[in-house]
């Protein structure tokens, strides 16, 4: 268990570290002239490379869930016991505070960096995102990509599907889930990812970031729900890892 | 048969919900002195990834066609037959105006979203087109695409290749459809694809949805008969799911 | 063999069409306040992609080596008799007209489109270099890449490794080669990719073309050469394909 | 061992003549009006594509660290002799240089190349980061960086991992590197990465170079480390190979 937690700890904490600070560079450092569509592509494949290899190294020992609302997918369809997942989500928000804290400590060695224009890739709607989409739009948007990416997460790790994939499986579709999301709301779909980098920063961040929470757990939620139904026949076989190696 | 069909719905769904989403915020929406090239990249990643993600989830349920031009060539090629064919294709079209309501739902909550001049990701020709490609173009351009594509979904699939890679490959596939074909018609090669956005925007893109829907099916036929021409051999040995998982 | 042929036609044919389309999309038409660079990626992905798709579908039936370079190679390596060698080069250099055809017949349908000062995507040297190679220059670059990709193709289908990543790796070689490639000479290391364009447009791509020819095929030699010299025990044991299925 | 040596000097040198030739073309050539971001995204999907080839070509032979700080993490734990990883060590550095030269020669080529100017894709901090990071905000990235990759890179070819993406993870994880260490030092993780052109380019890339050599070596003991925390009972069974084929 205590290797599990680690596990949880140490990758939510590179997923953010990694995936946040793409996002930072991209969007929050002006670089002048340059493509805001290209930024978009690189945040993208940051969010889902780091996941893609974060499940095959960390999947055989936590089931690599690195994100709360996956946690309460698992804990619905029954994968997970609840003191597991309350285990799960502590360690993930810890090491989203932490991988959040590394990366500010990081950008401090800039002497162009300013916490708060800059930021550190916080979520957001209205002024805060680019498309300045409305509180309604963004949760609607945060609730309908968590429940299909936790959807994804669970059918690619199902007893009928391909163990050998399912990394890929579930980092591509976080791939696409910001590639969507980014100029709509910058992505949650992971209340560890937005409750970190939102602490630090602090102002709107902070006050808009209990929509990145609830919003995705509902998600979850959701998702577990819509794989029962199109999944009836699965039982709880895969309860200790939701990504496995191929041993 | 249930779980196979709506398990076609929610995919082709999804399909446009996020691909067709992404296309919207590449070229929709003005974000001033951004790169075509960069949102031709985004787009095309998110059709082909959002796509890999479904037949790995989908594929070992209903084959994860989500496409009515692939459930036409896999007819013609025998693997199903015609009753579950026109369930596949019922369930397609629904599940591509679900998904673009949902996502006329979602730019709803945005304040600078227009229907008429934003649109949602429609194809066309003529000052539809990016190169102003003409409808014998068009037309010519859908059915090649269609064709090669559905090949390599029937190829993908067949007895003698790797099922662990099948998802990977058409998936990839479909992006490089796009690579080519958005600068040209914005990209079929679905039919479902089409006519859900062109449902919802009306005027030109409705007017010329027909090309969408035909030229995809034909270039499905015409894939079949490629691909018997070339693995001649191959029985319909799959004739429940296209994509299959390990198990 | 004649499917085998007709694959390497197809297959070549599909190559050019889809890559060579992209490329003429991505750097021949003016796409005013655009990126070279996401053109590059484009274009890297889109010969990349289709390499590895075919490989998956056309690999159990011919080894898709769909370049002269390769089976050059697997000749040297003996891995393939000299009259089935004659066979595919035949069969690849007619697939890369043909598939070359095709794509001018559809941008012919656009009508900015000007076949001599648009193009069709074909390398240079000089004026046609984005860096103004000089020809010396664009000799070593195409044999050096041409070395290093045929060594990873002959290498990826050696008794040692693995077949389920084949396809996987010999692709996303050949977008290593184009992201390198394209600001360079345009990257050819396909005598096939470059002989169809060369033919249509004419002009400076074909008087220059003898060069994406040689130094191709010579790279194809050397590889051989070094791949005999890292994997010394390998005996031609996959005579008849170069990646294989599965089954 | 000759064998093991040549495939860590050929591989270290491809490493670097496809991966820091892309980062000269990306930033260092004057593409005018182009886009920061696509470049990062070029050079990051070359260090990792190209990655993800040698690591299943040449993992079966040699293990394919072509980076002495992966060897150095081996080497913690336990799964490579030392005297094997002096040798991999000189091989990787003399591959590094070759590498190096080899595109040096090739831009020799462009008129408009010129190596004090445009230089060959050095790493540093300072005036020569894009975002001026001072030197113990370079130092802590480095080590931060690496220890992250060398644990990734240990963990997808320990005992309960899957061989058949091993190569995936590992590529794409240095991906993930460079997406995020571009515009901070250029991304280094890698000795023989940065030895290399620092030599050739001399001035200011010479003079930092001992820190992209400390950092990344001090990150891979690190990664050794965490990994025998995480996983504390794998035992060294793959002491020969890092990475290694189905077979």
């Amino acid at each position: 268990m205590v290797r599990k937690l680690a596990a949880e700890l140490l990758g939510t904490g590179m997923l953010v570290y990694f995936a946040v600070g793409v996002a930072t560079l991209s969007f929050g450092f002006g670089t002048a002239g340059d493509s805001y569509a290209a930024g978009v592509v690189a945040t993208a494949l940051a969010f889902g490379l780091v996941l893609l290899a974060l499940a095959y190294v960390l999947g055989p020992v936590s089931g690599c869930h690195v994100n709360p609302a996956v946690t309460v997918g698992a804990l619905v369809a029954g994968r997970i016991p609840l003191v597991e997942a309350v285990g799960y989500w502590l360690a993930q928000f810890t090491g989203g505070i932490l991988g959040a804290l590394l990366l500010w400590g990081t950008f401090a060695g800039s002497p162009g960096y300013n916490r708060s224009t800059i930021g550190l890739g916080a979520d957001g709607w209205g002024a805060a995102s680019t498309i300045h989409i409305n509180g309604g739009g963004a949760f609607l948007t945060e609730v309908v990509l968590t429940t299909l990416f936790v959807f994804i997460a669970l059918g690619a790790t199902s007893k009928t599907s391909n163990d050998t994939v399912a990394g890929l499986t579930i980092g591509l579709a976080l791939s696409v889930c910001h590639l969507i999301g980014i100029p709509i709301t910058g992505t949650s779909v992971n209340p560890a990812r937005s409750l970190g980098p939102a602490l630090i920063v602090g102002g709107t961040a902070l006050s808009q970031v209990w929509l990145f929470i609830i919003a995705p757990l509902m998600g979850g939620i959701l998702a577990a729900g819509l794989y029962m139904l199109i999944f009836p026949k699965s039982e709880p076989v895969q309860r200790e890892t939701l990504v496995s190696g191929a041993g």
